[in-house]
């Protein structure tokens, strides 16, 4: 076997070290956006620009430096947004507090229910000749850290969307100066959000299997079984958050558009729609807090299966910390790769042209991807054993050093084809996007046909991505291969996230540069910062997907282990029921959330044209609208709309483990995990393309689009209606079924004990 | 064990006597309809309409009895649908023939390969004492009965499109006389199809297993092996059948409501649009002889899947010949349920108002239900031992005769649930469809968001319907049990077929009736008939796409058998690649189905904007527009897109299986199935309620409808979008969609030998 080259000791200390460089990086990237002033006192950005002379239009003179009331209108319009952002991310925990408090109380009864609540130590479940600690101690730490993995889940979204809201006025202050400025302001505030994230995650996590090991000692079994309410916990909260957040922004979106741009033709964003707010405020607590939090339960819920794997393997049965750790260690690696390249972007490199945006951001996941091989191989040669045995449903399978380097770096390639498929079908740089602005001419029903076609064939190179990764994962190392690869898939998360924040904020930095009437030079830098952010935005939704996928199939297998199932074969009914009515499940799920978008936006609809009709002035500019009313209209609408999708993913495991069995259940997930993806990664793009094809139109950048276009043809009104539809596709329903998948796959695998002793009770009835 | 109370003789005189009873009633009421001239030398009708005084206003006076001109104009249009119908079909026919041969060489070549060609015989599978036929006889009979079924399918399909076309102009001229004749005549004509169809199938099966037996002998387990080719043959065809048939109608519809309703503000099916004939043939190839062909391979392929469980069970190993006859029986009882069922309609009642034609409808689907549940009771009961046992992957399972009773009970009660729900989402007359239509108040987009929402949460209880079905028919019979209960769910598919023929029929008489000038009283008999068709159509697609699930889950089985596999391990990763690819299949399908109708979409709509804008006169109705190039793009477009699609479906499970051997291509079947399931009801509910809520709108029956209207008002134009988004969901891809997962089920148990011989080269290769 051999140990691994890494001592415990350093282990021990690169780890949380990792963690707080993270932590710093972030913080500094804060203080370098904090030194664009929202007080008009001094003159915003210090006047040390001589770097004038840039080639492009957008960025080859400066706008409107000295002009202090825009710069107080634009904290204005900031501090307005926050405090929305701010008041409903407040209701919302609430809300979702005594949800959770309820289901703690629930996994602490049903895990302390397994063994009758007795408090005697019990023979573990793999080595039979050792005695684990009771399952009292897994329901009480199972909680804990379930509760744990909630608060992280809040202040990851929480942290996230403060620094969207501080950074978006900036980035428009900034836009006056040029186009890359701004690019930096949004690029290094998502950086904040990403690192903050992906630091806190580990540190937290590490500081709970410490914390965690002074009671279990030597039972790892028993503390990473534990530990995966850690995930649990942060999914449960980013289920919330997205369906939450992602009513609210669409309901505002959607409202705001249908009435101001269809019906009234004013511009998007523009200060006398009484929904301008909301639609901002959305954007923050929808795309910022909700992804964030989503994208944490992903890296919480891939190690937690990574550890409960390994620890029922050689690497738990020895007692051999770094090898155990080795999950850990790829995070760390990860922060470090991301902090170099974020470099790249920020300090290496300068944006001088709009073209210059995207590949910019297309570069940053080559770099993040191509240095991350090199660090998954070095923490692979340094903290693996030449040769150990993983846990394969039963029996134990001989695994070199080597092939674990593979399954990490298949998941973190096959994410990178993820990321450039999606680049393809959402990017109005490609034809795909192209095709469908061009079927506008035929008008709106064209374009959703195209749409949509285009989503289904969007999920083809993925699906294959993803299943080459599963296949030479799962053969190299069984379910441990597959925790890892999606472990590599999210090990550049810092920079995933970055990309990914970048783009709400300048949506939001476009909305206050209009809001604040700034000149249409400033709304056309923004456009063209937010053009790429739409990209990105499904580029990450793309990652989210595919890891979503290799997480869940992970847990799956780590459920099936200690659920004790041996095969889950298709051929019988009880499993191949489950796997119907799981495939099912994510329909159900998306029309909870589609017709919840759809309701809030009429409502929204009523209460814009009911001020526009009631309000004397507002269409003149000359009277305030209500902007309160619509934030609340958007605020009660997700509120009392996520409860029914929530609850639909939560009970499922319970009350198909209780009355069915393990078996079912396992069909369920496999189910819902192969046709939630599809129905993900379709809605995602489709959603995206419809975005970007509008755009095309509107930038009206080529011979073609100019024949399309302007803004208020036949082809640019179909494009806005295909715009609409896409948004709760791309921002509802689309994201939450990733989360939809994994949490019905780590909720089974912390409930696991509960069903392998009472579940199935309708099949033992009969 | 006892045997079954039928002899071996009767038996073999009832089933080709009910299918010849079955072939007599439907040449009687093509006999009834044929009374209906239409040739103006006599008195249409007759003049024996003694019957007036009906309550409701559409039929309440006759209108325009005597004007000679209409009817033979109505003559003219019917021929010319006819004429481009045939000629489109002859066409396909062309096309998909030589790619039928090539395919019967290839089973050829591959089933012979499976023994070297070798003309020995050998130990059968199932027995090994026993000799077996060659695997050469095999491949000869498997192609041979592949053709058969490729020609059946075709004289389907030919058959109901010449009486649909028949039918067509005589009840427009009927609707002269009142609702309830047209509605008679359309009924008559659909039930000829039906009738026909489910004959014809009978029949020719009946048949071929008769003559195959002089070769086979007591060989019955190679006999009814060779038979699953007929099954094959059928689907095959069937899905050129769909798509080809599904593109030419939906490019023609699409593009003749985007130019005519939509710019040019003229009625749907006016003369002076270009496209108008091109439409309504569309309606006839798609419509009828596609689904004509979809049903037909479903029933081919349920008795196959049942015939070759049971011949591996004790009915065929102890050549027990009544009781192996139990599906061809039960087939038979449904002819003449069926056939007391239809005089319910046109004999024993009669419509008289509008409203009544749903109602009408919906109870023959409960007449035949009711009826052939004392139907399956009694053929339960004489055909078969009050005890057997059935092949349940390498076990024989114990059964009783009433537990089978039950299996196709579920099966048959399953439909009409899913029937009713189908009913339930897509028809007019209830909540969900209406708050489609309100949705348009604020525009197209949340009419699509609505309706696609709609669309997902109708797949819900028709899942749980085809679940517990599963569970119940597959826990008491294995997979024999969900071979019957397919067939228990097609036993009434004789009244399913006239059901949904009437649709389209109605469909094409109100075509009519508007190209022939006649009053809009007229047009308002057929639309109230259309409106009614649209639910019917959704509701026969909802039993197309449940027994498809049903239908393919037992060749799933009957394949796992042939090829000897004896579990299919989601946890293992041959299988879950193959299922997560399986899953995304239909998103790849459906991409191609939908983009080939957009496109073909798009150049009819130029080809009809041209004709508008150089034809002159043509707005003014003096100048005759150029049917025949709308025709030629229809046809072009439907046979050049159709050969992707046709391929990938095809192809899949040969290079699967050959490459990736039975294991992964099992996966690929349950992923498909689960997966296509979902998008396929979805897509036929959305589109149906859409279609729906657009009629709802032009109706005005209620005062909410009233609101919304009239015909032009701003939402209708958005209800109009809805529709013709629908269009390709409804009428191509949806629908393809079940015949996606059923021939790929069939092909691989037809290939099945030869995957278990040479399949999976890759992994071996490796």
């Amino acid at each position: 076997m051999g140990a691994a080259m890494l001592t415990d000791q350093v282990t021990e200390v690169l780890i949380p070290v990792a963690a707080v460089v993270g932590i710093a990086f972030a913080l500094v990237q804060w203080l370098l956006v904090s030194t664009v002033k929202l007080s008009p006192e001094r003159q915003p950005g210090g006047g040390s620009n001589d770097k004038n002379g840039y080639s492009d239009y957008l960025i080859e003179e400066e706008e409107g430096l000295n002009d202090h009331n825009v710069v107080v209108k634009c904290a204005e319009i900031q501090s307005a947004i926050s405090e929305g952002a701010t008041s409903f991310l407040f209701t919302e925990y609430q809300y979702v507090g005594v949800f959770m408090a309820v289901f703690a109380v629930l996994i602490f009864l049903f895990l302390g229910s397994v063994e009758g609540f007795s408090t005697k130590s019990q023979p573990c479940t793999y080595s039979k000749d050792k005695y684990c600690k009771p399952a009292l101690a897994n329901a009480l730490f199972s909680t804990a850290s379930f509760l744990l993995g909630a608060v992280t889940s809040v202040v990851s979204g929480f942290l996230g969307m403060k620094i969207a809201t501080y950074a978006n006025a900036r980035t428009t202050l900034e836009a006056r100066k040029g186009v890359g400025k701004a690019f930096i302001t949004a690029f290094r505030s998502g950086a904040v959000m990403g690192f903050l994230l992906a630091s806190n995650g580990l540190l937290v996590l590490y500081i709970a299997i410490n914390l965690f090991k002074l009671y279990y000692g030597d039972d790892w079994e028993g503390l990473f079984e534990a530990i995966t309410g850690y995930g649990l916990g942060g999914s449960s909260m980013a289920l919330f958050g997205r369906v939450g957040g992602g009513i609210y922004t669409k309901a505002a979106d959607v409202g705001a558009d249908l009435v101001g741009k269809v019906e009234r033709n004013i511009p998007e964003d523009d200060p006398r729609n009484p929904a301008v707010i909301a639609d901002n405020v959305g954007d923050n607590v929808g795309d910022i807090a909700g992804m964030g939090s989503d994208l944490f339960g992903s890296y919480a819920e891939s190690s937690c299966a990574a550890l409960v794997v390994a620890s029922i393997s050689s690497f738990g049965i020895n007692h051999d910390l770094t090898a155990m750790c080795y999950p850990l260690l790829i995070s760390s690696m990860g922060i470090i790769v991301c902090l170099i390249t974020t470099l790249f972007a920020t300090e290496f490199f300068e944006i001088k042209a709009v073209q210059e945006i995207e590949p910019t951001l297309k570069k940053q996941l080559i770099i993040s991807t191509a240095l991350m091989t090199i660090g998954i191989g070095t923490v692979s040669w340094i903290a693996l054993p030449s040769s150990f045995t993983i846990f394969n449903f039963g029996e134990q399978k001989q695994v070199k050093n080597w092939e674990l380097f593979f399954c990490v770096a298949i998941g973190l390639w096959a994410g990178l084809v993820i990321g450039f498929v999606t680049e393809y079908y959402t990017s109005n740089a490609y034809s795909p996007v192209q095709d469908v602005a061009d079927s506008c001419r035929t008008g709106a029903a064209t374009n959703v046909i195209f749409g949509l076609a285009l989503g289904y064939k969007s999920v083809i190179i993925p699906i294959f991505a993803i299943a080459v990764s599963i296949f030479v994962s799962f053969s190299l190392a069984a379910m441990y291969g597959i925790a890892v690869a999606a472990l590599g898939m999210l090990s550049t998360i810092a920079t995933g996230l970055a990309i990914d924040a970048y783009g709400p904020i300048s949506d939001n930095a476009g909305g206050i540069a209009e809001m604040a009437g700034m000149s249409h030079r400033i709304r056309e830098r923004t456009d063209a910062l937010d053009a790429a952010g739409n990209t990105t935005a499904a580029i990450g939704k793309g990652f989210a997907i595919g890891s979503a996928a290799l997480v869940s199939l992970a847990l799956f297998g780590a459920f099936v282990s200690r659920a004790a199932i041996s095969t889950v074969d298709v051929l019988t009914p009880k499993v191949f029921i489950g796997l119907i009515v799981g495939a099912m499940l994510p329909y159900w799920f998306s029309a909870m959330t589609m017709k919840s978008v759809g309701s809030a936006a009429l409502k929204m609809v009523e209460e814009v044209r009911r001020q526009f009709n009631s309000i004397p002035g507002i269409m003149e500019g000359n009277a305030k609208p209500d902007y309160a009313t619509c934030v609340k209209i958007s605020t009660d609408a997700s509120i009392r709309e996520m409860i029914p999708p929530g609850a639909l993913v939560m009970l499922t495991p319970l009350i198909v483990g209780t009355l069915f069995g393990v078996e079912t259940l396992a069909g369920v997930l496999a189910g819902a995990l192969v046709s939630g993806v599809q129905i993900a990664i379709s809605a995602s793009n489709t959603g995206g393309a419809w975005d970007n094809a509008k755009k095309y139109i509107e930038a009206g950048a080529s011979e073609h689009a100019r024949v399309l276009g302007p803004k208020g043809s036949d082809a640019h009104k179909a494009a806005v209606i295909g715009d609409t539809i896409g948004d709760p596709l791309k921002d509802t329903s689309g994201p939450s079924l990733n989360i939809l998948i994994k949490l019905m796959a780590v909720e089974s695998l912390v409930f696991a004990p509960f069903f392998a002793a009472h579940g199935g009770l309708l099949f033992k009835m009969f």
